[in-house]
């Protein structure tokens, strides 16, 4: 899978597994929706922000910026499998240009965010770093 | 979703991402197929050995055992959203009676591997928290 390829897939991915680190070490995952913006990734926290401020996603990024977010399409015909995977380093954004931006690409990407625009803050991922990987026929998960 | 539901999907899963930390810091993600053995989930890496040496997720477990595994499920209506997430520690195994546990778990859940077992290491995950979520009506992703 060339750079473009991986890009594209990226974008058009419906759903994205973030990963973060705990403070107290060890690896942390939630599904996302998300949104391409430039070299940027975006995802909202879609809550009121008095329940966001436990999300533990938010309080791992507060205390290590650096992030993972993987795409990927699983088939049982193993010769159609493929991910891209994206690291980089995240902030955590709550108003401003940058906000208003990244929500209006959410709610470009998803229309269930037409009628309820992601209330909670906005996590901004500045990729560093793309891979992506498909399998060749006769070839297995696993790389 | 409680904790039996939980289990049962995370069981029936085809393919799951696997979280590690890497050795300088920031997580590493992987998908992976994978099945359940009791308390344990077992992934096998499917290359010949001189190869695996050098894959990360293997690299990363060395350092520091704390995995995450998640499981879920993505529909573009959000009521059905869902996912599983198991924490655990990780042991990479070879050979003796875990290892060919492992193995025949992973060929009767994968008719692929029946033909071609993997040649590589297990991964074995010591389950220490599962946690299950789905969406109710009118939620949104993200929790």
């Amino acid at each position: 899978m060339d750079d473009a390829d991986a890009l594209a897939r990226l974008s058009a991915a419906r759903v994205a597994v973030l990963a973060t680190v705990r403070p107290e070490g060890g690896p942390h995952l939630v599904p996302v929706t998300f949104a391409s913006l430039g070299n940027r990734l975006v995802s909202a926290i879609d809550h009121k922000p008095k329940r966001t401020g436990r999300l533990q996603r938010l309080e791992n990024i507060r205390a290590d910026p650096r992030v993972s977010l993987l795409v990927h399409g699983y088939d049982d015909t193993w010769s159609r499998l493929w991910w891209v995977r994206a690291d980089g380093s995240a902030a955590i954004i709550d108003r401003g240009v940058d906000f208003e931006a990244a929500r209006a690409a959410l709610v470009e990407k998803y229309v269930h965010y037409r009628s309820r625009s992601p209330a909670g803050p906005v996590i901004e991922i500045a990729v560093e770093r793309v891979v992506g990987w498909e399998s060749s026929p006769g070839e297995a998960i696993g790389t």
